[in-house]
């Protein structure tokens, strides 16, 4: 079989970039065997074009439009992490480009714009790495769990808090001295501020609530409590009632309508989540037919989340090679089995 | 936007066949919502027709064939559960309808004889309510995880050793009193023999080989041992060591190649495996990229399964729906958007 030929062009080579360069570095091949597809990051956009780095210095650039304004490049892959990504999305769809991208902020914030312009353009928009990392629960929830109507969606959705918490929980550590140790181990950020008062949870939240129960709330609009008040007091009271305290995710249909927080919140030891330790990321369902569900993984790392992205990238790289043999049908030539 | 109508030959009517036509009465207005797809159970094939039913007296057929020669049925579910029941798979691809079953034993017996049949026929083929229920595993496999190299899989894949297994943990009970327990309960067949044995989990580690390691292994070659013999001692002295007891279906990459077996084993409490408990199922995977990841759900039962069933479905549906449009442009009449 003739291999097909997939161009990507990737924006951002940060940790993520860089695992999605690394992913096709070690596993070309048999994504090659698999598939029929040939994959090739043709070009790669930075902003330090003096900096050393794996990717050969003739593929970067430092201007993003670079890769949308190549005829060559097929798809754009969004993980420049930056908060204005969605700019650059939309200008890719409206290039003709398929989009995958990890930016969950950028989903979150630009979250019509982008599916609009997906539509408008007939490209393909796909960003599982954007919720849980390597966690496979996006596509999960559009096709295999489609069938369900759900009533409450828990999750673990934030590895920084939840490695805080699980050490505050074995050591009876206090928040600032496990902080300070994450953020030397690299665990944390050094502002940490996204991540430890929820935002980074509440962006990941907005996107599941579109998606399992049709609700279109803005980050913004999701009460949010962090963990830098939890003391160490907190944790072993919790304790004592046979429960673990986890920064919880939550939205769930309740007489009241749609209620939906991230919060600190008291698990009983038993429950699926309770067993989510250190940077380990897990979604919890429920669904009126599946019943109770979970999904655990890493949620973030460079080859995990690149894990997702590249799912995404050869699914895209799937529809391409149907669709060019659609396109040779309508033109009347004759069609590829 | 008008509904296109989907119409289904349901293949049998026991737990699973009823789990597929009550979460059609209980979801179809959601899924029509979701997915302008408005699916029907036109016919339904059952052993005996004189047994009282949820599935009105005209729709019943106890001939199979019936439901494949019905040229307004699209896609027959196959959940007679019997070893057959490749046979009539087979004959309704080679009708030309869409095929979905949850039969593991069919799906792991006759694999290569129901893919390449539904290639000649050019219908879909999907079977992922066959192994582990209602968790959306070979999907995932398939899709979002398709980027990695596997280098272990390790599966909690049957509910009723697990049920025994976790009541004899929990209370220091025998093999034999637990058994009688889930027999009683309806955890457990009156001939739990398949399941018991690991007969039942190996037709399942068979479909995953093909799947994650694109290994054809036959259920009968591989090693394969139930837990009749595990004792209570067995579990004392496990519990000694801080370790469970539970039924494994493992494969992993070694150094004198794939390797693969059923067997109790004994798992750190720590292990995400150990945590999974009663009638629920799991399957833990490493991937290159993406590392750990666990899926946990309900593996068996009548509406767990036939979410699966549906998520399949539902594909299938949109499917037809798109190969409609594809059909009227080919024809040279107008395409849909």
């Amino acid at each position: 079989m003739e291999r097909k030929q997939i161009k990507i062009g990737l924006m951002g080579l940060g940790t993520v970039g860089g695992g999605v360069w690394q992913l096709l570095q070690m596993n070309r091949e048999s994504i090659a065997a698999k598939t029929g597809l040939d994959f090739e990051i043709a070009k790669v956009a930075v902003r330090d074009l003096g900096r050393k780095r794996a990717v050969p210095a003739e593929r970067l650039t430092d201007r993003p439009e670079d890769l949308y304004e190549d005829p060559e490049i097929q798809v754009i892959v969004g993980v420049l992490g930056r908060p204005d990504e969605g700019r650059h999305l939309l200008a890719a769809m409206n290039a003709g480009k398929h989009v995958v991208t990890a930016n969950k902020a950028a989903v979150a914030a630009d979250y019509e714009a982008l599916r609009e312009a997906a539509e408008r353009n007939k490209v393909l928009f796909r960003y599982e790495a954007s919720v849980a990392g390597g966690i496979p629960i996006l596509h999960a929830i559009e096709q295999s769990l489609q069938g369900n109507e759900y009533q409450e969606l828990m999750g673990i959705l934030n590895g920084t808090t939840n490695y805080i918490l699980t050490h505050m929980t074995e050591e009876g550590a206090d928040y600032a001295d496990v902080l300070k140790k994450a953020q030397e181990l690299g665990f944390a950020e050094p502002d940490p501020t996204a991540d430890v008062e929820g935002i980074d949870a509440a962006n990941k939240l907005s996107i599941l609530l579109s998606l399992v129960f049709g609700a279109r709330v803005l980050p913004k609009d999701i009460p949010t409590e962090g963990i830098s008040r939890i003391s160490g007091a907190d944790i072993a009271a919790a304790k004592e009632q046979g429960c673990k305290i986890k920064l919880i995710a939550r939205a769930a249909k309740t007489d009241k309508g749609l209620e939906y927080s991230v919060r600190p919140t008291l698990l009983p030891k038993e429950h699926p989540l309770a067993g989510v330790n250190n940077e380990f990321n897990a979604v919890f369902l429920k669904g009126n037919a599946v019943d109770e569900l979970m999904f655990y993984g890493r949620g973030a790392g460079a080859l995990p989340t690149a894990s997702a992205v590249w799912g995404d990238l050869i699914e895209v790289g799937k529809e391409i090679a149907k669709g060019a043999a659609y396109d040779l049908v309508v033109a009347g030539g004759p069609a590829e089995a």
